[in-house]
């Protein structure tokens, strides 16, 4: 039976897979430091007896080597997983992102674990000009600081894997929503509404597309990337076809909550500085796998509004 | 006039650019610390009144901000340079390239610097499947250490650039010859020819092609490529039409030595973990701004090799 390491195991996607490779009888060690993550968010990996877990600090622990002995593969999930306040902290994603990996790798290299699945971005397409975009797209321009750590963390794992032997798994996320989504603009948006539901306060036009996929979805895409791609190195999108509009998404948001609020919009043509305006991964590649979403955008909008009103303990 | 910053400036590369920029009539704030740079490349800039130097380490200097102030471009050429040794050392490449060009932003944006130029290198193209290499080739797999921490530090270069405003110069150099060449195949021959000219040990089989290009040229480009290009970013290609094999490599040193040894070739298909088999990089978009490279690989080689028999000193 495998025995698996999550880093980022108490944030929400990390979380959720802890969950799913529990359901499919994994042995998993769990490692988080809850600067993000949600002790809460571990309460059914808690009571399963093939879950343990470590409080370890990736950035500052020298002794990473000794957590990772033992295991056959490691997901790599943790991350300063906000795109959004690079600018106000240059120095974080930097560290969060691309330093920690390193340390990841090393420790993994020297505890020989041999296999690395890791949870990366479409946001390191930068502003493609390729939509939707597939993965051997043009060499890419950043434009975040969190794409660039991502990227830096994808170059050193793939060089690991050159270097040292080290089979790789990379994924490229869309944004993705469903139980335990804890920040971006549903999570903003709902917090505003269960002050005031008169008044949604919008930042942009509301006229940016964007691709949402269900958490659900990411870990059926990850399962089938894993079973079906034995390369070296194997890079998946994990996204979905087509795109919303912010202003269908408050839509979705509104109808869920059965309220009418008045919409201000600040007219920008992108919400903050590093947003990408439009993100739309061509998921091509991991389809003719046989992955296919089954959650609609809707859908996954619904889900995670039904979440949020159930666990207000989150706000 | 303008003052310009060179990091890296007792390098091979760096102190060319600082005596080149010198006799442009530039003011120049060198900074080294002398860990691979050589204070001897530095004797004809001490000698102008326009160079002043500071011994900083770019990694442990929390005070950057300081030495920066005043200066309207930086040319950031500090560098692990030697793609060879990240196996050995996996970090070396991080805190070098990667975590040393996060602290040089940082400085300049703080600083007010709002010019960067940047010596990175067209290992971070991988293995590319299309030869020669242009810059928006499709999107690269990471093979080396060195590769990968240069592309964290393009991307780290482009964040900035879109989130802070700074103007972006990048160059992605083949493998550099001419005077103050200090290390790669040409001086490893040269030193084993020196200790016995009869016998030359080579790893691989001598079929790699590779294609150098002479500093003098490099430099050129550099300036064409900031005086006619003025994006947000501008990505170039440095490198030279048609390539060489280490064969021919061997052939123009022990003539240019007048020297016949006996060749004992290693035949692997490559010559060190993380090297790449073939870097030819496609040069047409800076060739369209009207720069082409004057001296010929032959004449590249044939010039290092002089100027090593010259400086024995750096045996």
């Amino acid at each position: 039976m495998d025995k698996v390491i999550v880093t980022g195991c108490a944030g929400f996607i990390g979380s959720n897979l802890v969950d799913h490779l529990l359901k499919k009888g994994k042995q998993v060690q769990g490692i988080d430091n809850f600067k993000t993550g949600r002790i809460e968010f571990l309460d059914e990996a808690f009571s399963n007896p093939n879950f343990k877990f470590k409080n370890v600090d990736l950035f500052t622990n020298n002794n990473l080597v000794d957590s990772f002995q033992g295991y056959d593969i490691l997901y790599h999930f943790a991350a300063n997983a906000d795109i959004r306040f690079g600018y106000q902290n240059p120095r974080k994603d930097l560290e969060q992102n691309t330093i920690v990996t390193h340390n990841v790798l090393e420790a993994a290299r020297l505890a020989g674990i041999n296999k690395i699945v890791f949870a990366s971005t479409g946001s390191i397409y930068g502003e493609s000009k390729i939509i939707p975009t597939p993965e051997n797209s043009p060499f890419p321009i950043q434009t975040s600081l969190y794409g660039a750590s991502k990227l830096a963390a994808e170059g050193l794992i793939q060089a690991y894997s050159e270097t040292f032997g080290i089979q790789a798994w990379i994924f490229r996320f869309v944004s993705i929503l469903g139980p335990r989504y804890s920040h971006g603009h549903v999570y903003d948006f709902y917090k505003q509404l269960l002050v005031n539901p008169k008044l949604l306060k919008v930042l942009g036009d509301g006229s940016q597309r964007k691709s949402y996929l269900h958490v659900n979805d990411c870990l059926m895409g990850i399962d089938i990337g894993i079973d079906k791609s034995d390369e070296k190195i194997n890079i998946f999108n994990l996204g979905i076809d087509g795109t919303c509009s912010i202003k269908d998404s408050i839509n979705w948001i509104t109808k869920s909550l059965r309220i009418n609020p008045r919409i201000e919009f600040e007219n920008k043509d992108r919400g903050w500085v590093g947003d990408n305006p439009h993100i739309h991964l061509d998921i091509d590649k991991l389809s003719k796998l046989g992955w296919q979403p089954k959650n609609s955008i809707e859908q996954s909008v619904v889900d995670t509004v039904k979440f949020l009103e159930k666990n207000h303990w989150l706000q």
